[in-house]
């Protein structure tokens, strides 16, 4: 087994994330703390210390580190992070330099993907589409065996408009997918309906047993697959990964996307879709794979 | 100058067209004939002969062929080509044995997407979207540097819904991109409003003095920006090139495209729209760049 390890970090507005990880992609050690500001925006320092803390009792050869936002893998400067606080932020030299270590920068969304394309639902796969439907909905999509950053403004499937006569998204836009599949929009859906605070896993608990949670549940479904429908016809993916909190609802989740997408497929490639094989740690397994990467070495779990 | 030359084909469902084309991407010699068909399918040997007979009075080094389709770019291999009658075809290793010369085999809007993408109005971007808007519709996308294929999947962009109440496409779903902007949706539409018979070309003409013209261009328009915001939100280009048939109608087109588009966008990449640089010619032209790529050569226009 080899010594060495990585850490893998995954910056959010509320909370910094850090975790030593083997070469076989297991966490050794965690560590979560508030996400510390300063004048608004999310402070450095502290994630560096962690890094610190972490490499202090282990052979750590390099570091992943995943935020949200408009992220420039490649450049390793995040362009914007609103929950952050962060515009043109060039994070990958600030933080090596604070660090000393091999250091790489990505999107977490796309850092999920990675992982799901390298080591989980859709590994070894040329052409797939991962989407993380959480808080927010984003995708990250593998053509001809490339993983697409567009500089980092590829993959904002959440904002692909579903329903031209739907609710106004926080982006400005009427009928985005968040509006209708996001993780909060299911609550808000169903309160306004019944008046019943609900939690979009109840929600899907419901299903079939109560009209006004069936319905919130469809839309989510139909949304879903009307996006699904835009992304196979665009990118040609043989498997599609669904992830993020909402996929948490298993078959109840993936069996009717799949079955909505295929009815709405012609010519097109019809791929498999399948859950997400390493479900909210993917985001930590993909930063992980970014720092070994940045080290120069396959880690053993993609091996 | 180099005397060496390529020769580009073109293989349609009404004709083929191949040409002798220089490394400056100058056609020297144009050839066009009837498409022939056996068994419903189109025939090989006669397009072989029409390159054998341009190859016959020059340095021929490789030949680049174009078809439209589901083509598998990288295996040379046409899945599906309803006009063509070829499923599962073996193109480029079955003309290359008639042939006798290095050979590729590609999409013909890949094709006109790799010209405009290396020669053309997007010369040089590393991440540009390119669509031929005429009797279909389709994209070709370079995200990062790569231009998609997605196994030959990637692209069908005449194929997203842009408007869920509207007419059934031929591929069986309701609203796609092609039902309202491929260049037979406006004199369709025109006359179903009318009666009355006029071309695409006249119809752009008419805007802002014949009110069903003015409906019909506006609502191709509104179809083209909704499509466009899907794109930019998924793929994240510098620069959109609009190009096809319908692109001949210049800045009556592009300008309320781009304001269009620009209007729908928000945390986005704002992309330049610019009208295609090569025209009709830019499928030819990206053939003849395969067929440099095929013999190993940077055509002195690529340089």
């Amino acid at each position: 087994m080899d010594q060495r390890a990585v850490v893998a970090v995954d910056i959010g507005g509320t909370a910094v994330k850090a975790a030593l990880v083997s070469a076989e992609l297991v966490a050794l050690r965690e560590l979560r703390r508030p996400s510390e500001r300063a004048g608004g925006a999310v402070a450095l320092a502290p994630v560096a210390a962690m890094i610190t803390e972490l490499a202090a009792d282990a052979e750590v050869v390099g570091v992943g580190v995943v935020v949200p936002g408009i992220v420039d893998d490649a450049a390793g400067v995040v362009r914007a992070a609103v929950n952050l606080g962060w515009v043109d932020l060039p994070l990958r030299a600030e933080l090596a330099a604070a660090v000393g270590l091999p250091l790489r920068v990505g999107h977490d969304v796309r850092a999920g993907g990675l992982a799901e394309f390298t080591v989980g639902a859709a590994a070894g796969v040329a052409n797939a589409f991962f989407t993380a439907i959480g808080t927010g909905i984003a995708a990250a999509a593998k053509v001809d065996g490339h993983l697409l950053a567009g500089g980092g403004y590829a993959g904002e499937f959440g904002h692909i408009v579903v329903d031209q006569a739907g609710d106004v998204c926080g982006c400005g836009t009427v009928g985005c997918l968040e509006t209708l599949a996001a993780a909060p929009a299911l609550p808000r859906r169903y309160r306004a309906l019944t008046g019943v605070e609900r939690t979009a896993q109840e929600i899907a608990g419901l299903v079939g047993a109560d009209p006004a949670a069936t319905l919130v549940w469809e839309d989510a479904v139909r949304a879903l697959g009307t996006a699904l429908h835009t992304a196979v016809t665009l990118f040609g993916p043989e498997v599609v990964v669904l992830g993020g909190g909402l996929s948490e609802a298993g078959a109840a989740l993936v069996d009717p996307v799949a079955a909505d997408l295929d009815r709405r497929l012609s010519f097109q490639r019809r791929p498999r879709v399948v859950r997400a094989a390493l479900g909210q740690q993917a985001g930590r397994a993909g930063a992980a794979l970014m720092a070994w990467e940045a080290a120069g070495i396959t880690p053993a779990a993609a091996l």
